[in-house]
Formats: structure tokens, sequence, C-alpha cells
């Protein structure tokens, strides 16, 4: 499995947030769809071997981390608005420590960067990092750490601090549009493409 | 510039279609949204080099493009919601043979598909295509052609056979994300990285 962990530094975490606003009340949760839609989608189906976390840190419950689990969802449709109903779902469901299911490969349990760094090994996409064409395909790793529209936050700077990082190109771009390319590179190792 | 035309053949062409209801009730509007997205957007602004005409083919009057010009468009949120407002701006507008201005980097008239493969030279984007990473600088073109969700009707590929196929991995992806992955190659090209 290949695991992405997209941080939405002012998403809601208030299960009515309104699907008609979700740039901006939502706290730029139009964002985070669209992560989960590049990481899920294909053309025709979904990456059976990805989970997309997303982790909530707006308010009022900061610190919802929502798991999406490529072999398990079911009717997701790569729309925003589809993909936030299912968020909506994720935050509705009591939170604990460990992860509960909302429904079918939807599951929400609360978390901070701090115990997810603790869990898994990360690397980070950043514009600064090693090249990930020049990787060998052993050595790119199965799970990495994105932010939103924001910079990482000192904090979050700090905890990440010393991670791999990987560069996908000159451009900065978007948080979705990284997962495409990186999903791209992995798709061109496994597919014996170069 | 680099051009692309995205080919939406269930989208409305009737501008109070309900921005609730993109996949649905609009024929896949969401999906035209996020090609427009990823032709224009970085992390913090608008690529300025780009072009990104959608030609929608739904009803009620099949046969409308809508014209989104990176260095004049304003006030445009990557959003899907956000997107699909200008297009019905766009819409709303008397539309001719030629272009008119609907706002700001933003036109609309009327076209089939004949008529912009006789005024402009296009490459497919198609995954019988050539690998784009395979293909020098100079013989990347640029204007392509992608479908959304539908492959191309016979009708349109009689008119685009022959046309130059490029590829971009293995993996049969959504036409915003092959969007993200022709644009990181020209980035890659312009900026000297492999």
């Amino acid at each position: 499995m290949t695991s992405f962990l997209i941080i939405g530094h002012t998403a809601s975490t208030d299960p009515s947030f309104s699907l008609n606003d979700l740039p901006g009340k939502a706290g730029r949760m139009d964002l985070l769809c669209r992560t989960v839609s590049s990481s899920l989608f294909l053309s025709h189906g979904i990456r059976q071997n990805i989970i997309c976390d997303i982790l909530l840190l707006g308010p009022p419950y900061p610190g919802r981390l929502i798991r999406f689990i490529g072999n398990e969802i079911k009717n997701l449709s790569p729309d925003e608005r589809n993909i936030a109903s299912f968020i909506k779902i994720g935050l509705a469901i009591p939170a604990g420590k460990t992860f509960r299911q909302a429904s079918q490969g939807l599951y929400c349990r609360k978390a901070a960067l701090a115990d997810l760094l603790a869990e898994q090994e990360y690397a980070v996409l950043d514009e600064s990092g090693t090249d990930i064409r020049t990787v060998p395909a052993e050595n790119i790793p199965d799970a990495f750490i994105l932010s939103d529209n924001r910079n990482y936050t000192e904090e979050e700077q700090s905890l990440i601090a010393g991670l791999t990082e990987f560069s996908l190109g000159p451009a900065i771009v978007h948080a979705d549009h990284a997962i495409t390319l990186l999903l791209n590179e992995t798709d061109r190792r496994k597919s014996g493409w170069n």
C-alpha cells in the first residue's frame, strides 16, 4: 500500500459544514477533497493499493484524521462535493484514539501529527527535495506527507525535520497535483516504464 | 502559450445548471472544472501561458466553447464550484461563431470539433501514444486534445485520426490528472530538469 497524509490546517471538524462553501467556511476542504480524488481515482476505477489520510486541524475539534482505503471504499465519486459528503460521515461518528469505521472503507480517529509520525515512517514531498525521477524504485517510500495551501507550521517543521524529502519538478504545485505526479512515477516504476 | 481542449460530451450548455449537482444534471461538469483547475493553477498563482478550452456538447445548445486565458483571468479559485460559476457566466452571453468576452479572461463561442481542428494543430493525449518522456522538447506540441470520462465518438475518432498521440504513463488517468502530468513534463523541459 502507498499512503498519503495531507494536513488540512484550517479544515473544519464540524460534521455539519456546508457542502456549498468548501473553500470558505469549511476551511479549504475543497483542496483536501481533491487530494482524496487524486489519490484514489483512475479513469475508470479506484486505486486499490492506496490509503489516503486527511488530518483536519480546523475548529471545533482540531485533530480529526479521516482515512479512505482504496480497496474497501464504495460509491465514492471523484467530485469535491461527493468526497466532502464522505468526510462529513467520518466526522459524524464519535472519535477515539483508534480508528472507528464510519462506512465501508472510511474511518475516523483523533490524531496529532506527532502521533502519526511515531506510528509510521513518512517522506515529505517538498520542492527542496531530491528529484523523484532520480531515485531508484527500491528507495521510493510508501508513505508521504503533504501540506494543504499553507506552509508547515514551525511546530510541524520541527516534527518533520530529518524526514527524506522528494521533489516532483521545478514548479510548486497544489497537493493534489503532487499526488498525481508521485503516483505516475510509481506507476511507471511498477510497469517497467522509465 | 500551451492550449488544452477538453471535450465534455454531456456537459450542460444551459447557463442555469445547478452548482449543487455538477456530476449529474450538469453532465460531468465536475470533471471539466477539474481540467480547468489543473490547467491553470500553480500552488500560489495562475499559469500565465495557458489557454484552457472546454467544449460543451450537452443540451440544450450543444457546441459551446468556453475559453479561460491564464494571463487574463481574474478571481478564479481552484475549486469546482467556483470554476463552474465562471462557466455559467460564459454560457450566459449570446454565442456567435467568434469568441465574445464574458468577463476578463473568459470567452465563449459556438464551435464543433471539426472547426477547431481546422484552426489549430493539436496532439492527442492517449494511452496508446508515444511516451512523452522520450520526446525531445522541440517536438512537444503546444496544443492538446483530451476527452472527458467518455471515449471519443466514432465521428470524433475519424476527425482526430492521424494526429500525433502522446502517452503519459501506464495507467489510464482522468483528464485533469493527464494535464497535470503533461505540464510537469513541460515545466521540467523549460527548467532544464530531465
